[in-house]
């Protein structure tokens, strides 16, 4: 890992490698770091998060999986943040002083959502208990509200952010609010705060007022791919952007139509990298065979630009 | 607690007392039990649902208060109920262990919200998984959509489940959905099964298509006047029965306004029961003082029925 | 109709006979009447609402259909609501005329839906605008929030509501919210105002708070069999009702699951009356052969209680 | 009007001028014109849309407000597009009769959305009885998903659609998913098609995506600031586009938080322009004097960038 660098650019959100009776798989991090750097010129990683069933392990598995994630990243990815959140405050308050203690790069919370917040200085109170448990790490809000229903807006949220939480370094956006974003990005400066997006496909939208990068699951697989798009960005080529993104889209949107979620990512991960990364844990079942399948000639089929 | 006698009549959604720090107060649950009893007429009891903030504890709190309500319970109370759901199955099923471990007189589980079963058969096999590690003890599915956004109809869920779940007991049904409880109900016999109605606001509708009961958190300090509208119903008295419900629902309208959840509640019940429930846990907060001056007033004003 | 009678009991909501090309067909009304009377024992209909696809008519349609049932319905039914809400506050006032004009026995509104009144104020503002109209013409609120999103609730809309609109008479009732129910039965008195519930599959409950009557589509085909439970209900002999309230559930609750609109409700009409209701009109497309077979099959295959 | 001419680039969704009592004045409409075309730098206008209250309106009101547009635009704009939607399908079709008779650009028809179309078959079906009443004239589909809940993929339902409906050329895509409007763009050509983007406060996004230009309320008042954003991402100078979305978003992040609706951009409009648009018809109601005085101090207080 590599210390006061800047977090940007693409972070994989980590899919969590199970066996097939439904363990977790520590044995294949390694691999998978590897891969991720060699194959997908991925260097971040957010584990625990949604790709990562992070709310369905058990607070031992979570720090297990933190562990082996900071020592096999050490030397080889710049930055290993570990989503602490959890409904119970104190369990996510341990979460927090156990990734402080080993060396993780950051640590991000998802906003509580069985009892929700209901405005802002609610939700600050509950991630400052966490934050403070952990002093010295960058910290992250993940903002999901597709997935929480917490819609307290990330521009108010960050209004006086640093006096109560010092460690404050960024959010993960994944909303589809560019209204939202981009007054966060302008006000607050993206040279202050990391702005990453969570919807990977619609990340070139995102780009266009001003986020830092992004944080996705198809960044395990597409990471690649995606690079180009931001580099065509950047220069700016924005057809070649566009021709990134719409075929970034169009597999995602036929999977989407299949039925698309952590389960099936887990699967097109495992045919696309080779690394077994074994079944869901339940309510999560199975992608199908057929989904496989499906999803493995749609992937195939894509012809991308040359210059690839 | 009553071993063989079947789940009916009301069931206090056990509030969880803490300490002004926050810490659990185990000390007060033996004064809560005789209150109930006593002063309520209730004798069962559900413990770390959604009113005991159960998804707020610690897997180690929620051991604890489970403990103290089973002993002090032993000898006073017919049923100790367990809420043992949680989004993590390992978590859930360590939880059903130790209910057994400790005699609870039954457990409950909770749809799963942040990855949603999307049909019954992936409902029933989380449920299956966390049922069987408590082979002795009756099983009680808990639903409550309005929650988890788990819509699932229980009448589908119900079919067969004796096969998969050979100790399921029976239902926690909070919801308005009325139809969907009354096929409950006459497809699997109220002999079979217990149907407790878990929306305190609309408990007459509820037992005219035949409920065997309530839970809910308004039976901690309106238990009694819920036993007579229950008696009412049963003669029946169905003007005096509505006279109840109206009243009981003029209160809860009046709070609603306000903004009435858990930390409401656990007010409510420390000025009317005179123990200390002290605050909430974040990302709840405390009650307002204004809240709690007009909520005494209202419940002081209410006129019931000679009867009582 | 029968002036100064109070409106109570079953109300059909009017189903529109169409054309097979899909004009409105004026000549089965008479039919219609007399089978409502004399199969169903139902003497009050309620013309252009939901069921009626009123708001998918044209405004002169909407007429024609006003003035027939006003026609056949003279001294057969009792009472002729006319539904004259519109998205268009001039148009629904124009409808308000007409319906005053040629005689109806009252007229009710729902709440405007595209923009949204936002508290009680806006909303009473626009019926009163709509009620004045019609100033000799008893006035109902038509209250459907699952279709509206139009929430504001009825017990707070009720306060004061004579002193601005002086026609007002009740509410349909078309919402889980028992609560809300109980409260306006229960601040206003069944004796001033008539309180209809409109969630067929759950009337039972609404009776259980006091409710007057029901107004729905179901009682087309069902008004006797719900009849019966009514008069169960009233003795009372709950179980029975509860038999009733179970049976018809039986049937609404497979339907429901096949897909159960006004579309299916229009071929249920037919094949259980003979009187050819048509197509429905676009959007909504006609029910397939396949649903008409089983919701056939399924409604011959209930045995009703020897007292039918 | 400029028949032939692409509809790209700003299209004013108008604002319907009402007199002090409610009724629409066409008077100013002559005035509006020449204010969009000579301050606003917009030649291409929506009527009886959303921002014009057209489903507020009477059929006879929709029928003289295009008559108005049409004729004072004759020489000054390009483009006249007439939304002829309504929940009743002779209504719309009766509409799009009138604009074509009377000579518009284009029609544009949103979904029904009371009763809804539950997929695309059903949504074309309609669409398709609408556009064939103006068999010369241009269609555009009008989708915005927030308001009418029915949200059938655009991408699915362009599909095959000229096919169906030969006159099709568009779409106003007012939702938040760029996944969908990417493939929409991609898919089908932006030659081909006008994609029109709806979400005034995001342009930038959809921009970025491929869109060919907007429709929205803001332009009324905005669209000379829009369009120097339109001309940066043209160039492309990002940073300037980037900086233009922001100060626009500045201003509608603040009104939106006091509250933001119809009746709020007739306020903004008349205060901007000098143009009287009068008051909004129930259910909406004025905007407060608070409002007009926070919404114009903080318009005139931003800093537009100096090339403006």
């Amino acid at each position: 890992m590599t210390p006061g660098k800047k977090l940007e650019g693409l972070v994989a959100a980590a899919i969590t490698p199970m066996t097939p009776d439904g363990q977790i798989n520590l044995s294949v991090i390694c691999q998978y770091v590897d891969y991720l750097v060699r194959e997908q010129n991925v260097k971040n990683i957010f584990v625990n998060g949604t790709t990562g069933e992070g709310l369905s392990l058990s607070i031992q598995e979570r720090k297990q999986l933190a562990e082996e994630w900071v020592r096999q990243g050490k030397d080889k990815l710049d930055h290993v943040i570990i989503h602490v959140g959890a409904l119970s405050l104190p369990e996510s308050q341990d979460l927090a002083r156990h990734a402080a203690a080993i060396g993780a790069s950051g640590i991000a919370v998802i906003a509580p959502f069985f009892f929700k917040p209901t405005n802002k200085d609610e939700l600050v109170a509950f991630l400052q208990k966490v934050a403070s448990e952990a002093p010295g790490v960058p910290f992250y809000y993940y903002h999901i509200p597709p997935l929480t229903g917490v819609k307290i807006r990330v521009e108010e949220l960050l209004d006086g952010i640093r006096e109560q939480i010092p460690t404050f370094q960024g959010v993960k956006f994944s909303d589809t609010d560019l209204l939202d974003l981009a007054q966060c990005i302008n006000k607050n400066g993206s040279e202050q705060f990391a702005f990453l997006y969570g919807v990977d496909e619609q990340l070139l939208g995102a780009l266009a007022v001003g986020v830092n990068g992004a944080v996705g699951s198809t960044y395990n697989y597409l990471g690649r791919k995606t690079e180009l798009m931001l580099q065509a960005f950047a220069k700016p080529d924005l057809a070649l952007a566009q021709k990134y993104q719409f075929l970034i889209g169009e597999f995602l949107n036929f999977v989407i139509k299949l039925g698309f979620g952590v389960a099936q990512t887990k699967a097109v991960m495992t045919f696309v990298s080779g690394i077994p990364m074994g079944p869901p844990r339940l309510p999560l079942v199975n992608a199908s065979e057929e989904f496989i399948a499906k999803a493995k000639a749609k992937l195939d089929s894509i012809a991308w630009p040359n210059s690839d």
